[in-house]
């Protein structure tokens, strides 16, 4: 059986959540994730930055996508963060994801030299993909320059979407650069561009973008997903707005230390605000804030409360 | 019995070979530790950022350091480069080398979320600490602002030094910034301060440095050891102008690219070009040019070739 494979639409970087040892917390997780799909996103990206996923160990994230797949969550709407530094990590991680039957992976570059040449950035994806050598391989390439500081330039980009067609399918293009944005949707047709905030949701889907994956969306998924499926209605405008509002209000605090306090306030349930080092919990006068901003934004914290 | 700990002199960053099948090649890996002893270092990094070590996986890193160790090479003159962004990979790499008897760890700081506060930075280093808790432990911080993109400033360094005395013992500082390596030493007496460059070792040692970690050292080790053995006598200016000249003729290529084809003409071994992508091998042009500059520089090419 092949599952359906979700390549277009809202996903959430999921957010990961802590036991007092730091150790991942497995059951809070794959009860999130659940809650997430039911909340409107039409798939996951599990061990984005948002999740925290480059302070977790290889063994870790293979741990906490199977306990998501076990509880029934459908691969085909699972994306996978396996970019890490060292081609056989990125290569473990990948090749496990296809086995798992995932939609695809979203692959950062080796992200601790800095200045790396295209050529040597094209090696290094061209590297394991051929490792993994699996036709199922989806590759998402994720370009977030200002946290990884090693950019996709558009000529890499186009050069690996010209040797591995069919494998190479999308980027998530977490710039906020709306020119660079609006280059690869224009410059790339076919290829599944999305936008990392959907504060540009709206502009990009008007171009032909896939969808957004958004941070946000671990809060506010409903009224994504409603702009998702109602971009080309004239009532688009006014819910880009009210989305652009709770992002902007979101952005005032750190994010990740931050979301994790609201869903920790949503749920009721303190140990969602736990962090692994270097991020710091948010305090609790930052986290009143930034509520009382959310709120003031038209952000809906006790309709979401169950 | 306890192993004489080495925690002074010239340390080289081991390059890492690899094979045709871009594996780590143990062999040549082990040989080339060995000559560099000889050669002059009083000790070696294993996994520093000329060493790839970014590009390694955690078991290629633990297998080729237990493959110095079988080959004889003093544990007490290694210091490990174990820090990664995951916590529980440094966690683990860093008890393997405590374990192995090594003189110490380098640790880096989680580099791919940027922009971290201080008090996260050190909860980073604290957690990995009390983690292996081990009185063995000696950590060597890891200043590289320019590749790393996460600094450590000296706020953090020395409320480090307080929290964990005779566990954090002293650093590499690769900024290149003399102010800051002369803040170093002169604000910590007795924390042991390594320039990440020979060519600010005699200033440096004036001070009350420890010694120096450097790429050079990989094929410069005896004039650069020399300069460390005579910081005292007239002679060393001259020899401080000396090794500087060839540092900087070597600094017009690649850095890692650039010595793994000079080793590799050195030793007449052109399997030692190779590198991991993202570097790119030193195409055999930019390969002469180098050479030339570095013979220019007085560097004696032919007197290392056995």
């Amino acid at each position: 059986m092949t599952e359906p494979i979700v390549d277009q639409g809202v996903f959430a970087p999921v957010l990961t959540p802590f036991k007092a040892d730091l150790a991942p917390d497995a059951a809070r997780f794959v009860a999130f994730c659940r809650r997430l799909m039911k909340e409107g996103c039409n798939g996951l990206v599990l061990f984005g930055t948002t999740s925290e996923a480059n302070s977790l160990s290889l063994d870790e994230r293979m741990a906490l996508a199977e306990a998501v797949v076990e509880d029934g969550i459908a691969p085909g709407a699972l994306i996978v963060g396996t970019g890490l530094c060292a081609i056989p990590d990125t290569a473990r991680l990948t090749r496990h994801a296809v086995e798992l039957g995932c939609a695809g992976i979203l692959m950062l570059p080796p992200f601790y030299y800095k200045g790396m040449s295209d050529e040597g950035l094209f090696r290094a994806y061209a590297e394991v993909i051929e490792r993994v050598g699996d036709a199922r391989l989806n590759v998402y390439l994720y370009h977030i320059p200002q946290v990884s500081n090693v950019p996709l330039g558009l000529d890499l980009v186009g050069r690996l979407i010209e040797a591995f067609p069919g494998t190479v399918v999308g980027i998530k293009d977490s710039s906020g650069d709306w020119d660079n944005t609006h280059a690869l949707i224009t410059r790339f047709p076919g290829f599944r561009v999305f936008p990392g905030s959907e504060v540009l949701m709206l502009a990009a889907l008007r171009e032909g973008a896939a969808g957004c994956i958004t941070a946000t969306a671990n809060i506010n998924a409903g009224p994504i997903r409603a702009l998702f499926d109602t971009w080309d209605d004239d009532t688009a405008g006014d819910l880009q707005a009210r989305v652009t509002a709770v992002r902007e209000a979101l952005q005032t605090a750190p994010l990740v230390p931050g979301l994790k306090r609201v869903v920790a306030r949503m749920l009721d349930d303190p140990d969602w605000g736990r962090v692994r080092p270097p991020f710091v919990k948010l305090d609790d006068a930052a986290t009143g804030a930034l509520i009382e901003k959310l709120v003031a934004a038209g952000f809906d914290l006790a309709g979401k409360d169950t």
